[in-house]
This record gives structure tokens, sequence and C-alpha cells, in this order.
């Protein structure tokens, strides 16, 4: 969708948005790149061409009006469109996903959730269902997911996500510390929260 | 520690690591950097500059030894060196957190976990002790934590993360959907899992 952006400047937009988000209208109409630049800890130059991506224009001495320059980020992070993501694997952290109530404010959905456990089948977990993983493939369809979300042992990561994909999954956030192939088309995020406990260790 | 490394290349260097753990003796003894760099679909040069940050050098024609260059990689992220963490916010990230198993690999133990809910102290998940938060302070003391993971609501992580500092801690890994403000010699990294989920929304 928004293949002209770098990644790293794709990355900060939800911060820019967090931060835009959390600001009141006794914060006042205007907010300018510097202000942004200073609450964030990043350089003005860099938010100026970070938010140009979104086609907003701030207004030299005057900055940006808060309330466009929040749809124009929402919009181009597609928060009002509604997407349907799928889950795999309800164990610990697949649970504490499925009850976390974060992504809606992206226009995110997790409607279903997939384990490979038959006990699990048929329970619900942070309202959300849980099928047996067999149903996947239906759910999928059924719901026209693009998205899923894996939380799986790592050993299980790859079979999991060629499932996936073979079913027209287009983007994974992959949690299990395991290194996934996808074909041209698919993205894979990672996210290894030992290695970021790790770097951060690293850091100190 | 590691100040002379560029985040970005300290980054990927827990990726080649699990690749290359992952690796048997049956991959034989070496492994090149072109080797590397086409399992993990980065460019040759670019991981020959990461791994030389490790101080590990590759040989020409013939490459790196690989138990060699594991071993270069774990020293560099201090993986044997026990490392105290502790946990606040015993929800179901927290409680996800403390039943994970993959810090250990890292050197990184998670000792304690605390909470402001006065029915969770005392109790145990992922047999870690979860404490009430008034004691905190003792913990961190006691056993000399320098790292903190943060897994409470956004509107409590500042003042959180504030108590944190104020007993020592130098490294705080967030998952609290908030911006944290930090004094220098303090390093936060920030895990927004709806962000990143509505980042790869947006790349599909």
């Amino acid at each position: 969708m928004n293949k002209d952006i770098p990644e790293i400047s794709l990355q900060r937009l939800p911060v820019y948005l967090n931060y835009l988000r959390s600001l009141t209208d006794e914060d006042g109409k205007y907010i300018s790149s510097g202000a942004i630049a200073g609450a964030l800890n990043l350089g003005e130059v860099l938010v100026r061409k970070d938010l140009a991506y979104t086609s907003s224009a701030g207004r030299p001495k005057v900055g940006y009006v808060r309330k466009e320059l929040i749809a124009a980020l929402e919009e181009y992070l597609g928060c009002n469109d509604v997407k349907n993501a799928v889950l795999v694997g309800a164990g610990g952290l697949g649970n504490a996903l499925l009850a976390y109530g974060g992504f809606g404010k992206y226009g995110i959905e997790i409607v279903e959730a997939y384990d490979c456990d038959p006990k699990k089948a048929g329970t619900t977990s942070g309202g959300k269902k849980i099928c047996d993983i067999s149903e996947m493939a239906e759910g999928i369809k059924k719901y026209d997911a693009r998205l899923a979300i894996v939380a799986v042992p790592a050993a299980a990561a790859q079979s999991v996500c060629d499932l996936l994909i073979g079913e027209g999954i287009k983007g994974i956030l992959n949690f299990a510390p395991a290194l996934i192939s996808a074909p041209e088309g698919v993205v894979v995020r990672n996210i290894d929260v030992a290695a970021n406990l790790a770097i951060l260790a690293s850091m100190i």
C-alpha cells in the first residue's frame, strides 16, 4: 500500500499518532514540527520529512492543525479501514494478545484464533473464539483476513506461516524466535522479545 | 557497553546468533558471509560489516568458524554474563512474559515481578514471585537488577518508569503504548504490538 515511504519513517508514524492523540484541546489547535520533535526527542527536519509522506503540510510559523494531522496519519495508516486478523497459537502470549484492546485504534480486529490443542477448540479467550487449527483455512476465507499474528513455538513457526500464506495471508507478525521465509508479496515482521531485551542489555 | 556499534547493526546480531545456533555439525565447521547473507536475505557486505563489530574475522574463501562466530556473538551480546531483570505489571502480557523461557539464552533472568493489585502479591506466575509494588525498591536492590520490563497500562507507564529509574534501573523494555521520557544514561526500548501490526497492514 504505502510503498513510497521508507520503513524507518513508517515506523515512526504510529509514534506521532500516539503523541498527537494524547494531546487535548487545551494544548491548542496548532502544533509545530518543533514541538513534536521536542516531545519525541527527534530532529525537527526528520519530523517534517516523515509527516510530509502523509501529505500533511504545516503552515510556516503556525504549524499543523492538530486534528487535521491526526486525520492524515489515521488515513495513511489505514485506521479507518476495518482489517481482520487471525491469531495462531493460543498459549500465554497468544491469550495476552487476544485480551489486548489496543488493535482497534488502528482499525484492526482479531476475529478468531487457532490452536492445535484440541482441548482449546471451542473455548473463548479475551472474547475471541479459539478454533482447531484445521478450521483455519475456512476462517481466513470467511473473514477475508489478510493479517495474521503467529504466537506458536519456534519449531512450529515456519509450517504455520506456510499454511497461512497458502490461505492468502499477506502480512505476518511473528513472535516466535524463528526465522521465517516467505515468498515475494508477503511481509513478515518479527518481534523477538528476548532479543530486544538482550539488545537493551548491550546498550546500558 | 557497546557504544561503538550502530543500533541498526546491534539489532541484527541476535538474528545472526539465532540463525547460527539453528545450524548443526552436519552443516559444516565453516560458514561464509555469503551463506549467512543468503539465509537471512541480507547483503553480504552488510553481514561482514555487522560481524566485524564482534571482532570476528572470516577467512578468505573459507568463511567463519561457526562455533567461534557463535562464541563471539554471545560474548558481544553478553549472553554469558548473568543479568537480572524485574517485571512490572503481572496482567495478561506480564504473565505471558514470566512464563516465556527465551530470556535465558541471552543470560537474562527475570527474578521477580511487581503488581499494584494486592490480590496478586505473594502469588507466583511462570515460577516467578509476584510482589506488591511497594516491595519493588527492595527487590531491585537485592537482585542488583539493571533491567526492567514494563507491562502496565499506558496511563501508569511513566510513573512506573520514574520509580524504576529512581531505583537504579538503566534499561527499560516498555510494552505500554505510551511515550516514556527518561534521563540521559537510561535506555528505553518500546514494543508497541498494535503499532507493529498497523505498520504491517500498511505494507501489504
